[in-house]
C-alpha cells in the first residue's frame, strides 16, 4: 500500500470544498507518479478545528483562507515547522511575499501559489520553470474574470456598465461588493505577483498603479467597435528605460493582440521577449474547481521535488510615469477653431494624432482621437488644459491603447 | 564561485547553435535560482567531437541531433551512465519514448523534452505538472507552424497551396522536401507525445491516423470564409468510449473556438477536461531561439530537481472509426434530383444534414454541405456511393469540421 501523503487543509470556502472534492477524486491518481496517496488529515475553518494540531499532522499546508490574517500568521508558522504551503492568497502574496518568500528559503521548504493568479492558467509555473531561461521584457494580461465578463457583455450585447454589474452578480461572476474586482485592485495585486517573478525584484501591491472600469460606458464601446479595437482591463508589468512599470488600466486593443480574444470570465496573459516573441495561456479565470486544480497542482509537484524561490536579484525602480497611447473622447460645442485649439494644446505636449472621428450632433460635436504614444503626464496635462476650453460640454474622456506596432 | 554544471551538446545545427548562444547570454541569470554556473562542455557534431569523452565531461547531455539513429543510442547511453538528458527529438519519443522512459526511471534520471512539441509553447510541462491534478478529456492542437503558415496565406492572400508552399520555402518557414510538414506526420509525432503524456498510456506515431494539406484549395478557403469557419491542420488527441483517438487532418473551426485565431507559424494546444473547461497555450512554434529557450528550461529545470516520466498506468485502445462532423463538397450536373439522392445515400449512412449552399454554375452545379458528426466510417461508406452517381462531375471533397456545439 501507498504512503500517506498528509494535507491540512485551512479554509473551508468555494475553493477549500472543492479542493476537498477534487483530492477525493483523484487521489489515486497520483500514487504512480508521486509513490504516495495524499489524504486530507485536518480541517481549518473559523468554527472547527486546531491550528497547532493540524500542522503536527500534515507533511503539507494548504491555506485557502485568504486575506492577510491570520492567513499570514498561519502559512508563516506552518514553513517554520518545516511543512511545503500552497496558497491561492493573491492579496498575501501581493502585500507579504518578500516576507514569505524568504521565510521558505530559510526553512529550505516549498512555498506554491499557482492558484493566485488567473486559477488554472499556469501562468505562475510557466514565468518561474519554463521561462528561466529567458528574460522577459513585458507581461500584458487580463487577470481579473468579474470585469472581462462585464466589459463582454457591454460589448456584445449593449448593456450599460450598472447592468452588466447586475447580472454578473445573478450569474455568480461578481461578488455583492465586488469593488475589488471593479476598481481593479484584484488585478493589480495579481500583476505585482507577476511583475516579482518576472523581473526578480521587490514589487509591492501598493507599487502598482490601478484604474477600475467603473466609468466606462455603451459609447466607449460603440467607439471601440468603430474603430476595430476591443475594450479591456489590462494588467501591464514591463521593463523601462528607468526600471519597471506594473499597472492596470482598461485599455483598446488592435483586434490582432492575443488578448482582443478573450472574452467572458476567461483570463489569459501574454508573456513576451527578445528569444520567444511571445507565449499566451488562457483559460478560466476563477471559479472552485479550477482554482481547486491549479491549488491540486501544486500540491503534487510539492510531492516530488524541491523548489524554492530565489532571492530577488534585483531592485528595479517601478515607474509610474511611461508612454501610452491613448483614445481621447471629447462633447464639444459645434464652432470653427475647436479642433484646432484642441490640436494645439495636444501639440504643446509633444502628442501626436493618429486618427479623428468628429460627428455633429446638433449644436454640439464629438470629437474622437486616437493618439501615437506619449509620456502620460505630458497627455494628462494636455487634457487638463483641454478640459478647461470653454467649448467643452462635459469632462474630456481618456483610455489606454494598446496596439503592437507602437509599444 | 558558483559551481559549474556541465553541458555535453550532441548536435551542432539551428537549434544548437541557437541554445550555445542563448546559454552564454544567459548562464549568470541562473547562478541564483541553481546555485551553480551551467557550462557547455564539450560538443559533438558529425566532423568532430568524441562521444564517450563528451559524456564523461557532463553532468547533463543535451541531444539535438534529430531522427532515430546515432541519437537513440546516445540518449539511451548518456542515461545508463546516470546523466540527465534534454532532447528536442518528436521523431524519436513518438516512436522509442517507452524504451527512454524505463531507462530513465531504472537510472533515475531525467529525460525533458519540452522542444519536442510546439516548441516554447510550455505544454509538456503543463500536462505533466500544473495539470497533473485533472484528468484530460481532449487535447486540439496546432501542432505545425509550416503548414499553418500555408494555411494562413491561402486564406488571408488568396494564395494556391502550391504559391504558398513556394512562399514559406523562401522564407525559411519550410523545409526544401517539405514532406514530412504538408503530410500531416510531423504534427502526428508531436500528438503520439502529447497523448501518451495526457493519457498514461503508451502511444506510438504508428498509431496515429493522419492527413495532409496537400489537397486543400483556394475554393475550400473561400467556402470557409462564406460558412465562417477557419481551416487549419488540427491534431486531436481524446477519449473515446472505446479507448482513446489519436489523429491529425484538416478541420473547420467556428470562430469562437480557441484555436481559430492562431495565424502564421504560430503553434497552440487546447487542453480540455471537466474540472477545468479549458487551458489554451500559444506561442511561436519552431525557430532557433525558440526552441533553446525550451530546451534550456528543461536544462534549468533539470538542475534543480528531480522529476521522472511516470510509467504508463493505463493501456487504452487507439480507436480509430471516431464521430466527427463534415463538409462535403460536390460538382454535380444541374438537373432535378440531384440533391434528393445524395441526400439519400447519406441518410442510408445516419448523417443528417446540417445546412446546403448550391451554386448554379452553368451546366452544372456545386453543392456544399456541414453534416451533423457521425462515424467516419459510416461517412466515407456513403461518399464512396455518391462519387460512382453519375452526375458527379469531379470526385467529392470531405473536410471535418470542429464545433464546440457538437463535439
Amino acid at each position: 500500500m501507498a504512503e500517506t501523503f498528509r494535507i491540512g487543509l485551512l479554509g473551508h470556502g468555494t475553493v477549500g470544498s472543492a479542493f476537498e472534492a477534487l483530492l477525493a477524486e483523484r487521489a489515486d491518481a497520483f500514487v504512480p507518479i508521486t509513490g504516495m496517496r495524499p489524504e486530507i488529515s485536518g480541517v481549518l475553518t473559523r468554527s472547527r478545528g486546531d491550528f497547532e494540531e493540524i500542522l503536527a499532522n500534515a507533511d503539507l499546508v494548504v491555506e485557502l483562507i485568504g486575506g492577510i490574517e491570520p492567513a499570514r500568521d498561519y502559512v508563516l508558522r506552518a514553513m517554520q515547522a518545516g511543512k511545503h504551503v500552497v496558497s491561492a492568497n493573491k492579496q498575501l502574496l501581493s502585500q507579504y511575499g518578500e516576507e514569505l518568500w524568504a521565510c521558505a528559503r530559510e526553512h529550505g521548504v516549498q512555498l506554491r501559489f499557482e492558484g493566485a493568479v488567473a486559477g488554472v492558467v499556469p501562468v505562475i509555473r510557466v514565468l518561474q520553470e519554463s521561462l528561466a531561461a529567458t528574460r522577459v521584457e513585458r507581461i500584458h494580461g487580463i487577470v481579473n474574470g468579474t470585469t472581462n465578463y462585464i466589459l463582454t457583455e457591454m460589448a456584445s450585447r449593449g448593456l450599460s456598465y450598472d447592468e452588466a454589474l447586475r447580472q454578473a452578480q445573478e450569474l455568480g461572476y461578481a461578488e455583492a461588493d465586488p469593488t475589488d474586482d471593479v476598481t481593479g485592485r484584484d488585478a493589480a495585486a495579481k500583476m505585482a505577483i507577476l511583475a516579482r517573478l518576472a523581473f526578480s525584484t521587490p514589487v509591492h501591491l501598493d507599487q502598482v498603479v490601478y484604474e477600475g472600469i467603473e466609468h466606462l460606458t455603451g459609447e466607449d464601446m460603440e467607439y471601440a467597435k468603430d474603430l476595430g479595437l476591443g475594450l479591456k482591463l489590462i494588467g501591464t508589468a514591463e521593463r523601462v528605460d528607468a526600471g519597471i512599470s506594473v499597472r492596470v488600466h482598461p485599455a483598446f486593443l488592435y483586434p490582432g493582440h492575443p488578448l482582443a480574444s478573450i472574452h467572458g470570465p476567461f483570463n489569459a496573459v501574454t508573456l513576451e521577449s527578445d528569444t520567444i516573441t511571445e507565449v499566451t495561456l488562457s483559460g478560466p479565470g476563477a471559479g472552485g474547481p479550477q482554482t481547486a486544480t491549479a491549488v491540486l497542482g501544486d500540491v503534487v509537484s510539492a510531492m516530488i521535488p524541491p523548489a524554492s524561490t530565489p532571492e530577488t536579484t534585483e531592485a528595479l525602480t517601478v515607474v509610474n510615469d511611461i508612454e501610452s497611447a491613448f483614445y481621447l473622447h471629447m462633447e464639444v460645442a459645434d464652432r470653427p477653431g475647436v479642433l484646432a485649439q484642441v490640436a494645439e494644446l495636444l501639440g504643446m505636449q509633444g502628442a501626436s494624432i493618429r486618427s479623428v472621428v468628429q460627428k455633429g450632433l446638433g449644436e454640439n460635436a464629438r470629437l474622437v482621437m486616437i493618439l501615437h504614444p506619449l509620456l502620460e503626464s505630458r497627455f494628462y496635462a494636455a487634457v487638463r488644459l483641454i478640459s478647461q476650453l470653454d467649448f467643452m460640454r462635459a469632462e474630456p474622456r481618456a483610455i489606454r491603447v494598446i496596439d503592437e506596432e507602437f509599444t
